[in-house]
């Protein structure tokens, strides 16, 4: 294919699928009708580019143009994911997607000699949304969570990773670490779209990231006593949500304690959850975040002890489980550096979301873009993307894939568009 | 059927079906696979007590002893429902019917000679827990609810009442106001599993009930600025979730502060509910109960009022809607006072729960009676019964069916085990 495709034309075809019309926006749960839709929609762009697809044993797609002589090591990979949250925005994975097919195009109509093998890889669960545990796919890859614990990982149905596995035509036995695929990856560049303003601020397109915060999830299980809604007086409850309400605003509060931190509650489940019972147990998820992990762990154990204590006003217990932590990322220096030549103009900017880039940090250079989100607004149907930026985010990762690909050289010429 | 069985034996094959192991407890929701089960089991142990069965409009189920000449008119009814609340107990609503076959062999048992047809029914969707509108089928029957808008309900998964109807065999364009099926309603009397301590405290295994406290639901929707929840600084955020706890917690302190009042928070649902997403939207819904609709009414004032300010302190904004309304209901004095002679050691209780029974009795003579619960604890798992008064509680209501059933005549002897 000489003639490049757009970023947004091959979105049109995403755009159709896994609308949430209760939520709004996307959800495309992995392995779901949606992320499997999508998954085939990667492969069929793939094989157009006479890119090579395999499946790797963790369930991500890889889609291979290798390098001289047929190799598939030291390889300079691009790609993301597209499964999403719940009722989350058009962009959030699909965006690095399709900006890595296109720079691919680039590649091939700018005529650059490629000295080193080129991958797109699409990973499984990046956002966690269906099982759980935020880019499981990745983790698993680099041996970052255990694979017998990953088969167990059960989704709001009770349906586990095994099972959905299966039903994505994945052998579930063969989930865990993959030393075969993480030794051919010479350097990884991700593209993503921003999940905040930084950009907006400094009227630019695109960014580099140096780091992501450290981020972890916890969950708050608060114990009462279930009962009838009509038939139990005010004076004789144990109700946990009320103890979990206090938990929810104490989260707010100490976080804006601790500079630079955050923390959220997004999910909150009563058991049973009937209108007209009072719960006996609520579940609570905390998201934690900040740079130095120490402190994080802080914030969690302060809110722990404040918990502790607002639910026995109550006469209810709390436990506290982890769920998942990642500790901060400073991507590669080097790495970083070599974008920075190649995209003079491109701030350098801190994420504060989690990717699958950050996991891959621990194993292999690894180096990340920013495409601007006109709202900053992120994991919501609001976040957005304007045309010219996904096409300028898209022509500085094919320079950035250039720059990789091509040894001992002067530096070539710019893809043209790129900002 | 010349022997009796026992309310024991017939709750052993319920027992098996609708378990949740998720929360605990049955969850056996309207036109489900379990209630579908329960169902056919009633309509197998009607039809083994050589009862006519007949579905109407609604999907409430009857089954019949005609009486003389084959009259279905001015019948003694008696009945409860077998679905429940997410996570509920065994017995809150299947005891009510396990009650009522007894008491029919009870009858058949003492050569008793009924003057007036007999029917035991089986009302659908009593909890609400499905399609969110507590005493559906009854309300249909008695046109307190109208059929075009029921239609519209939909469950948790989207699906619609008529969907589920068409799946339980029914045929959704018949539903509304059942005038025949009323107009054969002389007296009915519904028994069911106490919902409270009052019975405990009084030391006696079966009350006789005296008014339903008046109860209504209403949805409280806090709106926020949906965003992520590793990349959004606390300071920039307009979270729902926070104005949605400070609701729930203010909830709970009005109603504490209006004596008699009851106000409950059971469920609780961010939008779109991800743990790494700052909530774009919560639904709260808020249970309010009092003898005094004026009351009930100026409490949801209070609440709706501290809640928009509460919202505001945040930067959202709350709206409410109301779902459902049943005024306070004092059963017919005349059916109690009747149900007092044959029962004379039985309390009078007033009931904290609503019940079909409250629904009927705003066209019918209407009773209630209550077997005791050693826990107290309704709408749980931890519901329960004591055998022996599951027995003296159907022996009791055959006491009760067969005085209505018999006319001109001197009190018949009482059912052996009664208490």
């Amino acid at each position: 294919m000489s003639h490049p495709s757009t970023v947004s034309g091959l979105l049109t075809d995403v755009r159709q699928v896994g609308r949430d019309a209760r939520r709004g926006g996307y959800s495309r749960f992995t392995y779901s009708d949606a992320d499997l839709e999508l998954r085939e929609w990667f492969v069929a762009e793939a094989s157009r580019r006479s890119l090579d697809v395999d499946v790797d044993r963790n369930g991500a797609i890889w889609a291979w143009r290798p390098g001289p002589g047929g190799s598939l090591e030291d390889a300079v990979v691009t790609g993301s994911h597209v499964d999403s949250v719940p009722g989350g925005g058009e962009f959030d994975g699909p965006l690095g997607i399709a900006s890595a097919l296109v720079a691919v195009d680039h590649l091939d109509a700018s005529g650059a000699r490629l000295d080193r093998p080129l991958a797109v890889v699409l990973f499984p669960e990046e956002e966690g949304a269906r099982f759980g545990q935020a880019c499981l796919g990745s983790q698993l890859m680099t041996g970052a969570f255990d694979p017998v614990a990953a088969l167990d990982l059960r989704d709001v149905d009770g349906v586990s990773l095994a099972e959905a596995l299966r039903r994505g035509g994945i052998d579930p036995t063969r989930l865990g670490r993959d030393d075969q695929a993480l030794s051919r990856i010479g350097a990884f560049v991700e593209l993503h779209v921003e999940q905040g303003r930084g950009l907006i601020d400094l009227g630019q397109p695109v960014a580099i990231a140096s780091s992501i915060i450290g981020h972890g999830l916890w969950r708050l299980t608060v114990s009462g006593e279930g009962n009838h809604a009509g038939a139990t007086a005010m004076d004789h409850r144990r109700d946990p949500l009320v103890a979990a309400a206090a938990v929810i605003a104490l989260v707010r509060d100490a976080a804006r304690e601790v500079p630079g931190a955050r923390a959220t509650v997004g999910r909150v489940q009563p058991i049973p959850g009937g209108t007209n019972v009072i719960a006996s147990r609520v579940d609570v998820w905390v998201d934690v975040r900040h740079d130095d992990d120490q402190v994080a762990r802080s914030l969690v154990s302060t809110i722990f002890d404040r918990a502790r204590r607002a639910a026995a006003l109550e006469g209810c217990d709390v436990t506290l489980t982890e769920q998942s932590y990642g500790g901060s990322v400073d991507f590669d220096p080097t790495l970083r550096d070599r974008l920075a030549a190649v995209l003079p103009e491109a701030p350098i900017l801190r994420s504060g979301a989690g990717h699958d880039a950050g996991v891959l940090a621990d194993v292999v250079p690894t180096a990340m873009l920013f495409t601007r989100n006109p709202t900053g607004i992120s994991h919501s149907p609001e976040e957005q993307i304007e045309e010219a930026d996904a096409e300028s985010g898209a022509a500085a990762l094919a320079d950035v894939l250039r720059d990789l690909l091509t040894l001992d050289e002067a530096p070539p010429a710019s893809t043209p568009g790129r900002p």
